[in-house]
């Protein structure tokens, strides 16, 4: 289980990560379910960064996987990610900045990063994922 | 202005007095505008209380006094505040344990706990509000 | 019908009452159909007394009587008012404030004002529907 | 901040050089978070005139560039906007027409102008801005 406490160092990671892409931005962990917990954003920040992180990284957890691999599906099938934003109750990101926490194979989480180009923000989110074996 | 470092510190002062409560919780700091800096939910408190932390810290800034002030306003003008929570795009908390951050009585944010009894919940924001001085 | 210039100088006429009253608001003056004419609101006031006015105004205009009078039709026909909250678009206030303005029998338009208490937000109303048949 | 009397003197600056062009239309000036201050219709412009200017305003405010910069962030980040849109409670709008009001380098308000072509519709929101340091 991802505590608070590694969640934040997740995020962390994230921060330093953005810090020398000089990227000003909102990073967000979620537990496997999707729920918040740790989300911080740089004051400096769009005010709706925040928001953004979240979602990215509520996809990432609900889905399994990147945020930017639901592109395809919100292409070909976007009834079903209609009715999965439904059945969700919040509206998933396609773009890149999402993704999933494993450990040993199972998914525990998942983190998202907004701020600056979606593979900016993707390069964020995977060195922060790297970072969770050693929290 | 409060930045997310500073943000995390009184999010960190009220999970420390939530540790002497013994209330497992969730902690959410938002600027003056109600916009996430800093949240941080215990994976062990229920899902939800980060969504309730961040709403009732939402409200404490969008309406610059604490939450549980709303209840009057909820009783009262109901219209009032259903017209203010469409203007506002989010749901307001009239519950007790938001509470509004002020410097030099300049609003700059908001703090909210959400996880205990809604009292519990006030006692932490209020000592988390007053460790902003110290940080 | 009601020009911007009439129902600016309706808006100013409820502006003056409220200055004697020394309530701080919002008013705003809409035509027959419920739609801005002119809306104001003092900077000091609070930032949705500007939505309160205007829906109290188009609360008025929609049904063709103050809105106060909506309060026997929310408690006693909620359904009613439900449906009718739905055709119209908006979200009628029962509160009283919003008052219709008639020109020789005709409709014309309605005055909504917000800030204060309802029976004083009512009194400028009331007076700003007399001043209109002296602009 | 900008007071009423002050927004009232810009939105009068849109509205003469509105006249200039021949066009009938709205007008809306908000504060820094994109609540209403004053807001003029002409009775003869179209019904929705005015909610489409309250948007560019607001739009205008809440971003802090002209509403038609917001058009780069619809075509290819949609799901920002999108979540932006949930989190501010409002739609924003794309069109041009919607410009912000800056003091000192400080965002302190925004103008919306609705009824004309877009770029007619900037023009006199480009004047009333202008206007604003005579004001």
């Amino acid at each position: 289980m991802l505590t608070y406490g590694k969640a934040l160092a997740v995020l962390e990671a994230a921060r330093a990560a953005a810090a020398e892409e000089s990227l000003t931005g909102a990073f967000a962990v979620v537990d496997a379910a999707g729920n918040d917990l740790a989300v911080g954003r740089e004051a400096t920040a769009a005010w709706f960064t925040g928001a953004v992180a979240r979602a990215k990284a509520r996809t990432a957890a609900r889905f399994g996987r990147p945020s930017v691999e639901l592109a395809h599906l919100a292409e070909h099938f976007s009834d079903v990610l209609a009715i999965a934003t439904d059945e969700a109750g919040f509206r998933p990101v396609t773009l890149d900045g999402g993704v999933p926490l494993f450990r040993d194979g199972v998914l525990i989480g998942a983190i998202g990063v907004s701020g600056g180009a979606p593979e900016a923000d993707r390069r964020c989110a995977d060195r922060a994922a790297a970072a969770l074996a050693r929290v």
